[in-house]
Order: C-alpha cells, then sequence, then structure tokens
C-alpha cells in the first residue's frame, strides 16, 4: 500500500506499536512531544540526516538496513562519548511514491538496532519529501566525570582501534560490484556485506576503558581511521604515527579489498569502531578485554608531541576520510 | 561563497560562533555529541523535518526565515507539553551550490528565535543533500505534575486559543499573489507576512495556565485548529462545540483573507499559537492575562461528551489540517 492511500494520521497509528514503553517514559510518542525521566548523570544528545543516494541506496541496502544503519551511525556517536542511550527520535521524509511495507520494514530495523540497547523510540515526524531522509536524535545519559571526549589525548598515549576496519567499504563494495567478486566464497562476501548493512555501535566499550583509565579520548571511525585520528590529535593539540602494518583488517575484507586494504581501512568510513587514545599499559590491557569480549581491536599507533600525523616511515597520512561537500 | 569551495570542516569552524555556551553545557558542538546538564524534571524532547519546496521556498522564505520558523516550529511543540527549552540539535542537507551566506543566515535566523527563551544551539550535522532540508530537535525540561497533554480534556471544559489564527496563511497568500493583494495597505501586508515568517512559540503561556488551574489539556496549532481540536477530543474521548463566530482573527488577517477568514483560522495552519482545554472559570481568567501580556486569546468553543466536533449549528468542523501525504 502507498504511503498516501494510508495518509498521515493512518500512517502514524501503524507505527505506534514501534513507540518505546518503559516505566521511565512518561509520554510516549502521539503527543506534541515525547517526556522521559532519563535518571542519573548528564544528557548526551547528537542528531544526523541521512539522504537517500547520497548516504544509502536501494541499490545496497533495503529498509531495513537503512533503519538499523541510522540508528547505529547515532548509537555510535553515543558510544564515543562515553553515554549510555536511552532514547531515538527519527524524522522520516517520504517520497508519495513510498510503500507502508518500506516505512515499516525501516522502523522493524530501527528498533532492532536500538532497542535491545536500551534506546527507545521516543518520537516522531513523517512527511513528505521529494526523496526519502532519515534524521535520527539519539539521547544518552553520561557520569560527568566519565566523558570521552575528542581533546583529551597525550604525547605517549596509544591509539586503540576496536574491531576491524574497512569491512563496511568492502561490504560497499560487493554490493555495487556483484560479479567482480563472484569468484570469492559466498561466506566472504556475506561477511563484509553484513559489516555494511548491520554495524554494531560499540557501547560496551566506554566502560571497559574507565576500568582501566581516569583519562581517555574517543572518537567514532564513521567517516575513517584517518579522519578520527586527524581530529582526535587536532583537539588534543598532539601528532600520532601510525603503524599500518598492524591495522586490524579481518580476512574477508582483506580478500575483498587486495591491494586497497590499507586504503579502505583508512579511509573507507561507515566502520563505526571506536578510536582510543589512552595510557599505554591501560591499552595493552583494553585490547585484551576486547579480545576476550569477542569484539577485538588493535594498538595501531601512539600519540607524540607536535601536529603531524604520520606513519612509520614519515609520510603523512593522506587518505582523506569523507567530507561531505567535496564534489564527486 | 560556496560551501563546497569552503568544505564540511571549514563550515563547521564558520558556524562555531552559533554553537551555546553556558555553564551547563558540558561539552559544546564539535565533539561527537553534545553533553549538558539539564537541571531538574523530566526531559522533553520532539523533532520535525523541512523540506525546500514542501515546507519552505526561496520564493516566499529567505535563510534567516527558514531558521526561524524551523526553530519556532519545534519550540511550539515544547510550550503545547508546558515545558521550559533549554537546547537545540539542527541538521542541515545542502545542495552543493548553496552559499555559505545562505548557511549563516539559516543559523542566525534559528537562534535569534530560539538563544533568547533558553534554547541554546547545543550540536548539528551539516552534509550533503539534493535540495536543502532542516531537521531540528528542541530538548527541554518540565515538571512530572505539570505536562500538558492532548488527552486531558474534560466536557465541560472551555476551549481557549491564544493569539489570533489565519495570519500565517494570510501572510503566505500576500507573498504567493502580492499583485493581488497590492491594493493593501503596506503595514497590513506587512503584519501578516511578520506573522508567516517570524512565528513566536508561546512559551509564557503554560506557567499562565498552571496558575489557574492543576489539570489542562494543549496541543499547537500548526496544522491548523480544527486539526489540534479534533486530536485533543480523540486523544481525550469527547467531542467539541465550536463558535465560528468568535474565532480570534485579527484586522490585517481578515482583509487579506475576505471571504476565506474563518477557513484559513480554521485550517490554514503554521500559526503555532496553543489549543487549550481547561475548567472555565479558569479559562476566562486565562484570557484576561493572555490579553494583560499582549498575546491575546479568545474561548472559541466547549468540550462536551461524544466525539463529534461541530459549530454551534451542529455542523461538523470539515476543514481539514495540513496532511502530509495527501498528493496535491
Amino acid at each position: 500500500m502507498d504511503i498516501a492511500e494510508l495518509g498521515e494520521r493512518g500512517l502514524i497509528a501503524r507505527l505506534g506499536r514501534f513507540f518505546g514503553q518503559a516505566p521511565h517514559i512518561l509520554v510516549p510518542g502521539g503527543d506534541d512531544a515525547a517526556v522521559v525521566a532519563p535518571g542519573s548523570g548528564a544528557l548526551v544528545a547528537t542528531t544526523d540526516l541521512l539522504f537517500e543516494d547520497v548516504h544509502f541506496g536501494d541499490r545496497t541496502t533495503g529498509p531495513f538496513d537503512v533503519g538499523w544503519r541510522s540508528a547505529a551511525a547515532n548509537l555510535s556517536d553515543l558510544a564515543a562519548m562515553g553515554a549510555a542511550p536511552f532514547g531515538m527520535l527519527v524524522g522520516l521524509g517520504l517520497s508519495p511514491g513510498t510503500s507502508v511495507e518500506w516505512v515499516e520494514a525501516f522502523y522493524e530495523g530501527f528498533t532492532a538496532c536500538s532497542a535491545p540497547v536500551g534506546a527507545l523510540l521516543l518520537g516522531g515526524d513523517t512527511c513528505r519529501a521529494k526523496s526519502r531522509t532519515v534524521a535520527v536524535t539519539a539521547l544518552g545519559t553520561v557520569d560527568p566525570r566519565r566523558i570521552l571526549r575528542r581533546n583529551a589525548a597525550r604525547p605517549g598515549d596509544a591509539l586503540v582501534v576496536t574491531g576491524h576496519l574497512g569491512a563496511s567499504r568492502a561490504g560497499l563494495a560487493v554490493l555495487l560490484e556483484a560479479e567482480r567478486y563472484a569468484h570469492l566464497g559466498s561466506p566472504v562476501r556475506e561477511a563484509v556485506v553484513a559489516a555494511h548493512r548491520r554495524p554494531k555501535p560499540r557501547l560496551e566499550v566506554p566502560p571497559l576503558v574507565f576500568a582501566l583509565s581516569g583519562r581517555a579520548a574517543a572518537m567514532d571511525t564513521s567517516d575513517g581511521l584517518t579522519d578520527a585520528i586527524a581530529q582526535v590529535c587536532a583537539q588534543s593539540g598532539c601528532g600520532a604515527v601510525v603503524d599500518l602494518a598492524v591495522l586490524p583488517i579481518d580476512a574477508a575484507t582483506a580478500q575483498v579489498a587486495g591491494k586497497q586494504a590499507i586504503a579502505w581501512a583508512l579511509g573507507g568510513g561507515e566502520d563505526y569502531e571506536l578510536l582510543i587514545a589512552l595510557e599505554p599499559g591501560a591499552a595493552v590491557q583494553l585490547v585484551e578485554r576486547l579480545a576476550a569480549i569477542g569484539i577485538g581491536g588493535a594498538i595501531v599507533g601512539r600519540a607524540v608531541a607536535g601536529d603531524r600525523v604520520v606513519d612509520t616511515e614519515d609520510r603523512p597520512l593522506a587518505a582523506p576520510g569523507f567530507e561531505h561537500f567535496n564534489r564527486p
């Protein structure tokens, strides 16, 4: 069924089942605004816009995955601040030809990613648009003494990356050029496609960090590792040396990426891993604990004095992150 | 200058001056997320999406006014819950040809509407889009015993509307058909155009309501008065009788609207006034106090048993509010 047939109010009624219900939600979706008692701590808030044909497309991402990824991108920002999520708001711009099934599958993917980690759907807005648009706001709380800022790195810190890098970019490559990668086994293709479609925000990681160190800087790698290192260094007033030989790249990504593996690990983006700068002894233990809980990760370099971000042969890390306004 | 020349990071740097600075903002914009200590009370959150050529257009609304209106629309939702705002998040989708001046004027209008009422800019997101898109999230706090819900109207309540109705629709008419209304004096035209471009969220009103009554229902009239009454009645399980002869329509709107005045007051939308249902004695006092502070308002009808929303001659109020998915 087309959304124009159902109408806005009919659609909102159909979507009611996705709204969160919990004692701390005092007024759920359906009033002028949601009211929630978020509990103790400071409030953490972030918002993101995603557009069809810029951030997602029917060719690579069905509605369930658009929902999942748009929730994950925002939850990853909360993880990068050390926050625990409690609520989500979503604005959906829909072209009139959009089917009700598309919208419901979007909400299924959105809540499949967010509700299990405590981020309940609080409210939303649906309206007419030329092309599909997703606006997500994620809300969380954080102990003000345990905020993971970008500006807290110090020369001498080790740089830890959680999980693996480049897998989302490899998944996109397989989705865009299926024939080119058809010779690879389907487990390889499925692994990288899953990384692209269903990234997992690293909300478990900040508590591990603060159990080991009272100070740490962090940023997510949504725009690539190079971008994350550059931003943490710029805000912290330091430089970094990165060892490209030890970037965590899994076997499936390596097979798909071939010679591009390091470039995709550095600049592919949309991995939603965390870059964390902390004291080296704590970093070693953090990597052990990340391995123990099945996330994995690696020490990829160290913060140094100065402002240059280079590899171990003193070459600037040039691979750019995703700059949204670059002309194609 | 074109935003593509400046780049995303250059643009973000230029926009830094718009971010709020206050002791309760623990981490301002520029990190993965904003962190704020909102103070006591429950958290109120709402989000809205606005699209160029659906909700605004260059022909009728310059960038300052797009910013103002998008802030006002969300602050109006907070007012309708009885909340006091403390923060805003804004996502901007920009076509590559957009000028930096457009973006800065947008932020000037956005903060001119929001900062004076305590809603500081906490964070944002700018990215490439086919056409300009604005996603706003407004955050506020409310005493949980003083939440203005839509479902709290009771048969016998008076229905109060703040300010005047139809003025925004009249302003749009003047902007779209300048020649048709050229014969009216410029003060008339300017008054309705200002109402369209710079609506004022009624954040002063909820404290007046609760000073007079422990119970009230409210909704804003962003989609028209008929829509607001219908929704409050549906959620409260009551009907309403509306006296069309007493709708608050100012002289400028009446001149522009002519025979359409009542239709525009009922269904024009985007007035961002509040509909409030409360006990009749308190309603009389509320209207007096609204007059005393220069907002104005009127008792336009009463809630009744049943589920019908009719005028004083028992005719259903048919003028529809803005249904976003209706085909043109």
